[in-house]
C-alpha cells in the first residue's frame, strides 16, 4: 500500500472496458444471431461457450426442488431475513403520482407507471452471488414489475447454482433461464422462442455482457456497466487501523484491479493501516487477488485537514465510502459524490453488501458524481399529465400561438388557434 | 395518411440512426482531438464545419445585450412566463433526502446530492428553441445544480440567434459558448482552456452529436438519444375531426420522419380527420415537410373498442398523447406508456411544448416504456446512508459473515467479525 499526500494522488479513473475490436464484432454477431434465429441460437452458443448441451432452457420446478434441498436451512432463513430487510428499504423509495390542480379547471401532473417486465442477468461460476439476485429483483418487485426474469450461465453439468436458484424462489421468481453471455442479453433484450423481451436489463457480467448491453441500450434500458469494486475510508487518529485494514481487504479480494484508499488527517494512523493490511493479507484465502489488489490500487492518502480530506473523497467519489472519524454525522453534509456511505465503526461495509437493506449495486469509477444506487425508481417510468381547462386556453392561446411561430412553427400556431373556433 | 385496422398497424418503431461507419470515425477522431488540443481543437473544427473563424468561444456581455435589444419586450414576457410556468411544474418534482431509524440506534436513508456541472447542447440554425434552452436548463436550476453551461453553434456571422441569448439570460445562465457537433460534446465532457467539463450533458442535435453523446456516455451522463417526433391521439366520437387534424399536423411539421396517429373507434372519424388533414396540408408553411410525414408515418387506425385502442396505444409508447374521448379522465388509468398525456379538447399538443409547464423533452421511438420527461431527478443522484449500530451488528455479525462465507468472500466475513473484537 502507497502512503502519499494529497497532492501526489493519482488518478483512481480507469477506461471503462471496451472491448477488442474482434470482441466487440463478436457480440454484434451473437445478437443478430439470436435476433433471427432465437432459442436455436441460444442452444448453440451455449454449446460453443459454455460446453454444455441442454434439452431446455428454462429452469423446472423440480431443479428449484434440488436446489432448495441441497442447502441448509439456516442458509435459507439468512437469506429470507436478508430480503426482508431489502425489502422494507426499497419500500420507502417507492415515489407516487401526483397532480396540482388550478382554480381555472386546469390539473397538472406525473403519472407513474411501473415498467411491464425486467430481465435480471446473474454472472456464472463463484461470481453467481445470492446477495446480487436480490438487489436486483427487489426494487423491480417494489416497483410493481409484474414481469421477472433471470437468465444465468449454466455449469459444465448444465445447472444452475444452487444458491441462485434458493434465493429466486425466497422472491417468488419462477422464470429462470440457463443462458449466459451476449446471447442472453440479446434474448432478454429481443425475445425468443421461450426468453420473453424485457424492457430493462440490469445484472453484473463479464466483457461480453457489459459490450451486449451497450450495444442493445436504447431498444431497452440498461443498469450502469460496473467497473472494479471500490472503498474509500475516511478517518481520524480516533479510528482503529485494524478494522479499517480489514475492510479495505474486503474490497481488495473482489478484483486485482478493486481500489482500496484510506483518507486520513493522521500519518500515525495511516501507517498502522499499512501494517495491519500487511499482517491481515498473509493468510486470506484469495490473498493472490487482494495482494495485486492492494499492491496497484491500494493507498492512503495523508491530508492536513478534514476539508482536504472530504474534498479528496468528492474528487474520487467512491463506490462505497466509510467514515470512521470521532463525528462521522459531522462529515455526511460535506460528502457530495459516494454510492454508498458508511457511518462509525459497526458500519463495516459488508454489512451494507448483504443485509442491511440498501443496494449493493452502486455507480463505481467516478459515476457516483451523476449515478445513483439501483433503486426502485429505476424500475418505473413517469408520463407528464396535462388538463388544460377552457379558461386556461382562452387566457393564454395567443401567447402560446405567439411563442410556436417565433419558432417557426406554424402548425403548432394553429393547432391552438383552431380551438378558438369553439368560441365564435 | 392511411386508415388501418388494428391488426394491419406496422411496426411504428424505426432504428435509432447509428451513423455511418466514416461519421463513427470522424466523431471519434474530434473527441481524441479535442481531448488533447483542447480549444485550439475547437477553433479549428468550427472554422471547418461552421465555416466561421471565431476570436472567442464564450459569448462575451454585449452579445447578450444586443440580442436582448432586438427583440420586442412582448416577447420577453411570454418566454419569462413560460419560464415561470416551467418552473414551478418541475419544483413539485424536487425530492428529499430522508432517513429511517431503529430503536436499536441504527439510521438507515437516502441522501440526494445535485450534480456539480450540467452542459447543455442546443442545436444550431432554424433548430434553436428557446424553449429548449427552458426545458432542459429548469430542471438543472431546480435540482440545484450550481454550473449550468450553453453550447451552441454560431452561424455564419459568428452569432448565437437572439432567441436563445434571451432565453438564456432570463434564466440567468451567463456561459454560453459557441461550439456546435461532436467537439462541443468534446469539450463537454472533457472540458477545454475556456469550456467547463460537465457530469451530465443534455439536448438535441444532429447525427454527430447523438453519437458523440453516446461515446461519452459513462465518463459523463447523457439524457435520452432523441428521434422524430410522434403524437398519437385517441379519440372517439365525440372528438372534433378539425381539431384532431391539426394537433397531428403539429408534429408532423417537425420533420418528414414524424409520425402522427388517429387511434379511434369511429370509422367515420377517421375519415373526417383524412380530409382535415389533407385541407389543413395545403397551405402550411412548411408543408412539403408535414406532408411527406403524413404520407409514410401519419395514419388513423379504427379500432372495434375503447380497449383495443388503449392497447394499441400501448403497444406504440408515443411521445405524445391526446385523449380526445367523451370520458378522457376514465381512460388515464389504462395508459401504462406515454411521455406525455393531454387530456381533453384544450390541451393541444403546443400548450406543453412551450407553456403548460411539465417538459418537452420526451422518450421518443417506444421508448416511454422505460424512460421518463426530462425532470428533475435526472440532475440529481443518490447515496444511500448506513449507520449501523453496535447493537444491530451485534445481533447480526454472524449472520452476515456466515452470508459472505457462502458466497466465498472471506475478506468480507472478517471485516465485520473484526468488530467482535471490541466485546471481548
Amino acid at each position: 500500500m502507497k502512503i502519499v499526500t494529497r497532492s501526489d494522488l493519482p488518478s483512481l479513473r480507469r477506461s471503462v472496458d471496451q472491448g477488442t475490436e474482434e470482441q466487440r464484432r463478436a457480440v454484434k454477431e451473437i445478437i443478430t444471431e439470436v435476433k433471427s434465429r432465437g432459442d436455436e441460437a441460444v442452444f448453440a452458443y451455449t454449446r460453443q461457450f459454455d460446453e454444455v448441451s441442454l434439452e431446455s432452457l428454462k429452469v423446472n420446478p423440480d431443479e428449484f426442488d434440488q436446489a432448495y434441498e441441497s442447502v441448509d436451512g439456516e442458509f435459507v432463513e439468512i437469506l429470507t431475513e436478508a430480503a426482508a430487510n431489502i425489502r422494507s428499504f426499497h419500500e420507502k423509495q417507492l415515489s407516487q403520482s401526483w397532480f396540482d390542480t388550478s382554480s381555472d379547471g386546469t390539473l397538472l401532473g406525473q403519472k407513474i407507471t411501473a415498467l411491464d417486465a425486467a430481465g435480471v442477468y446473474v454472472p456464472g461460476g463463484t461470481a453467481a452471488y445470492p446477495s446480487s439476485v436480490f438487489m436486483n429483483v427487489i426494487p423491480a418487485q417494489v416497483a410493481g414489475v409484474d414481469h421477472i426474469v433471470m437468465c444465468t450461465p449454466p455449469g459444465e453439468d448444465g445447472k444452475v447454482p444452487a444458491g441462485v436458484l434458493v434465493a429466486a424462489r425466497i422472491l417468488g421468481i419462477t422464470e429462470v433461464y440457463k443462458a449466459g453471455g451476449a446471447q442472453a442479453i440479446a434474448a432478454l433484450a429481443y425475445g425468443t422462442e421461450t426468453i420473453p423481451a424485457v424492457d430493462k436489463i440490469t445484472g453484473p457480467g463479464n466483457v461480453f455482457v457489459a459490450l451486449a448491453k451497450r450495444e442493445v441500450f436504447g431498444d431497452v434500458d440498461i443498469d450502469m456497466i460496473a467497473g472494479p469494486s471500490e472503498i474509500a475510508i475516511l478517518a481520524d487518529e480516533s479510528a482503529a487501523s485494524t478494522e479499517i485494514a480489514a475492510d479495505l481487504l474486503s474490497q481488495a479480494e473482489h478484483d486485482a484491479r478493486s481500489s482500496s484508499v484510506l483518507i486520513t488527517t493522521s500519518a500515525v494512523l495511516a501507517e498502522a493501516v499499512n501494517n495491519a493490511v500487511e499482517e491481515q493479507l498473509n493468510d486470506l484465502p484469495r490473498e493472490d487477488i487482494a495482494r495485486q489488489s492492494v499492491k496497484d490500487y491500494g493507498m492512503a492518502v495523508v491530508c492536513p485537514t478534514m476539508q482536504d480530506a472530504v474534498d479528496t473523497v468528492n474528487e474520487i467519489a467512491p463506490e462505497h465510502l466509510e467514515i470512521l472519524t470521532s463525528d462521522p454525522y459531522q462529515q455526511l453534509g460535506k460528502i457530495k459524490h459516494a454510492g454508498a456511505i458508511f457511518l462509525g465503526p459497526y458500519s463495516s461495509e459488508p454489512v451494507g453488501d448483504y443485509f442491511a437493506g440498501p443496494n449493493h449495486v452502486l455507480p463505481t469509477n467516478g459515476t457516483a458524481r451523476f449515478s445513483s444506487p439501483l433503486n426502485v425508481d429505476d424500475f418505473v417510468k413517469k408520463s407528464s399529465v396535462i388538463a388544460y381547462s377552457e379558461e386556461a386556453l382562452k387566457k393564454n392561446v395567443d401567447k402560446i400561438a405567439r411563442f410556436a411561430r417565433l419558432e417557426g412553427l406554424e402548425a403548432h400556431a394553429r393547432a391552438v388557434e383552431k380551438r378558438k373556433e369553439r368560441w365564435k
